[in-house]
């Protein structure tokens, strides 16, 4: 059997829920074709967050404008018994033809404001649902995971050392791209460098130290190998001796006019160590050689170290970043919001959605700073937004641009560098008190008093429809 | 760019982390070629968990049966100033020639037993540390979790609705396949159906309710497409009335000779929803008509439903088992334990690993019940095991086994109903007081006398060579 994620890549049409075929193939039955809206969103943040960073539209527009079924696929679903022959002709046809409204990579985005709005045939809107919110759900909960975490480091380096945690294979890959358009200087991930020119970074382990009979001739042997380039892992049998020995190899590479880049501690008391690796490093007059922390990181514990004026230069971050620790999914839904020019939501209790096409309006205050949002139906003007928020049209801004449209893409993709300065530069925008780590202020979304009334509107009719 | 799924099957062995392929370039440049010997284990158990099931060895072996640099990866490798040019000769021959040592996936597995011990030229054994983690964290981590829900639901069907929330694609494939050979029923992941033979399951959305004009058109659309399954999803607008709804086009379907298979209720009170719907049902003389439940479940919200007795036959459990919500990471490694025929381990506090190529053994009473394990060096007899358990040599198995010798599988993969009946019959062996959802009573895991007086000893030897 060949491995899963060839499976995946050849025939990722039918890495989705059975029920979007069963529904596509009753909405093939009853000869519905006319366009439906779905907009993805969050419904509610995750404890402690106080906004969202938007990321993984790049995969959900590759994957629309590449979407079939493959022949293999295809010979597939003609073994059940389940499909008509005539929706599976159908569906060996399908592609994507819709239009695609979309919040940029790296931007913030706030609860319950749609990061994407897909208006296609409701066959092909409905179809992709799956793969839209598995991959926007999770990388736009890394990148937040992740934004915590650079926030938290106040300017100190941060590498991503998730790889062996993240669920799986593509995860991996994912979280190595979301830390990194987040602010992340790079990570673990070899492949992740590869594909996405992500830096890659990384030493020794534990186990390198241990299949030398003395410390210091694994240092040794390393730093020779990798003069320009070795960060020496000096807490495998005692710290503060293994910071001893790597500043007298530092010492042996500076006679040789080389310089030992860092050492790394991965366990123990982090603020203790690093202010005794810090002493021995300096004693030693090594003040250049850096020190790199490791070991059951997270936002919480980076914060901890840093306000107390640990001298760490860098910090490693794995597994509670990779798999967002605290909070390891999104409240996120892809919902139905207008089929034949009619507005949809449902009824259940606390999951309503708001109707309509959409547009969120950005509301900036005269220093820059970010004053709060407006949602509002997509043709609302900008003038009104602004006498919503009390400012001058000049300072509001509409975020939700068309980036697909008739499933041809309309601009190319940002690179992941052009991601990485947006995301930047909104959070240097978004006030303090909203990125407190803990119980952040809320940033204020209003909904307009036109989409206020089209879900009273829409509400209504549902209920005296369902009076009748 | 490819799907990073493609280049992830075309380039795994680049899947890993950086500082994989600097030890390998430090061993090499040493001439360091002696066997290592790396043991996979649990470091403490997550949260409420009180066993494991093992999972994920099939992908490992898979991924070392085929471990090598493709081309495209060593071009990627000689572009970088890293590397020597015989180091990269070196990759390029680079195949896993070494020994596996696993517990057959799903066994029960207790902290801190191996669940794999591979046996290899040093480079070999360590570079396929990280995609060994990252695979039997994953797949042992879900595997525990829907064990968990399989038993809080007491003989019900539990479906696997989670692809939407997993961390991406590999993840939505792995969890079908653990919550699989767990005890689900199956799953709403077509590609699972059609990878690994998981029985798919599924119906409708809410958008497809509210697609027609009204909820009773749509439910007869689809009751006249799939007549001998068709699952009615009945809270879009208001849960009974919908029940109500769903039992009018169950006795139309009657009508014609055919059989509605269920309601689905998704939100709400669950109980008294179930409760309310049945009555309905039976009082509609449709007592065959299922009740399947949904939405935010998880095993204890399953174990309460099921302790107040609500008529529910079946679940849908989603986000909280794909990601295994309250504990989304096991606390595993993947260290070395023996190099050049010594024992090794680091002095980390709280991190100690116990050296040497182990055994596991596991005591069963006269009942067939698991009494408890002792965790031995691999070739200590079962007489000893016997008496350190006090029972007689028929009641003790050992528990690893060979699965792969100089690169090779020894046997072909068990199919994945082997696997899922293994782990049935393996819980069935295990008091109930281990399985209890919340602080199952701790399984009894000994270490052998002579483990214990080796690790002593290497301790000791760590020490006075530090001393030196």
């Amino acid at each position: 059997m060949d491995p899963s994620e060839r499976e995946v890549a050849d025939n990722r049409a039918l890495l989705t829920d059975l029920y979007e075929l069963t529904m596509a193939a009753a909405y093939f039955a009853a000869g519905m074709t006319a366009p439906a809206t779905f907009s993805f969103f969050v419904r509610a943040y995750p404890k402690d967050r106080g906004y969202l960073v938007a990321a993984g539209q790049e995969d959900v527009l590759r994957h629309l404008e590449t979407f079939r079924f493959s022949r293999d696929a295809l010979r597939y679903l003609r073994r059940s018994a389940m499909y008509h022959a005539d929706f599976l002709d159908y569906l060996e046809q399908l592609r994507f033809s819709g239009d695609v409204w979309g919040l940029p990579e790296g931007s913030l985005c706030f609860v319950p404001e749609p990061l994407i709005e897909v208006t296609a045939p409701i066959i092909e809107a409905q179809i992709v649902e799956t793969y839209v919110i598995n991959q926007l759900n999770l990388q736009t909960l890394i990148a937040t995971k992740a934004a915590r975490c650079v926030h938290a480091a106040r300017g100190r380096d941060l590498v991503d050392f998730s790889l062996r945690r993240t669920h799986g294979t593509d995860a991996g890959m994912k979280v190595a791209r979301a830390s990194y358009l987040a602010g992340f200087a790079g990570s673990s991930n070899v492949l992740a460098e590869k594909h996405y020119g992500i830096p890659a970074f990384g030493t020794m382990a534990h186990s390198y130290v241990e299949s030398f009979d003395d410390e210091i001739d694994a240092f040794r042997a390393f730093a020779r190998l990798f003069p320009t380039n070795s960060t020496l892992l000096v807490d495998t049998y005692d710290t503060l001796s293994g910071v001893r020995k790597a500043a007298e190899v530092a010492k042996e590479m500076a006679a040789r006019g080389q310089q030992l880049s860092g050492v790394r501690l991965d366990s123990g008391d982090l603020l203790a160590l690093s202010q005794g690796a810090r002493a021995i490093l300096d004693a030693a007059g090594l003040p250049a050689v850096r020190i790199f922390a490791s070991g059951g990181l997270n936002e919480y514990k980076v914060a901890e170290l840093v306000e107390r004026g640990a001298p760490i230069d860098a910090f490693g971050i794995g597994t509670d970043m990779g798999v967002s620790g605290d909070a390891p999914w999104l409240d996120c839904a892809y919902k139905l919001v207008e089929y034949a020019g009619l507005p949809r939501l449902k009824l259940s209790p606390a999951k309503q959605t708001l109707v309509g096409r959409k547009q969120v309006w950005r509301g900036v205050g005269a220093d820059g700073q970010m004053i709060g949002d407006v949602l509002a139906l997509r043709d609302e003007a900008g003038a009104v937004m602004a006498a919503q928020l009390g400012v001058g049209l000049d300072q509001v801004q509409p975020r939700l641009v068309p980036v697909m449209r008739a499933g041809r893409r309309l601009d190319p993709l940002p690179g992941l560098d052009a991601i990485r300065a947006r995301c930047r530069a909104e959070l240097a925008a978004l006030p303090e008190a909203h990125q407190a780590l803990r119980q952040p202020a809320a940033y204020p979304v209003r909904v307009s008093v036109e989409l206020e009334s089209r879900q009273t509107a829409a509400t209504a009719a549902v209920r005296a429809r369902l009076a009748r």
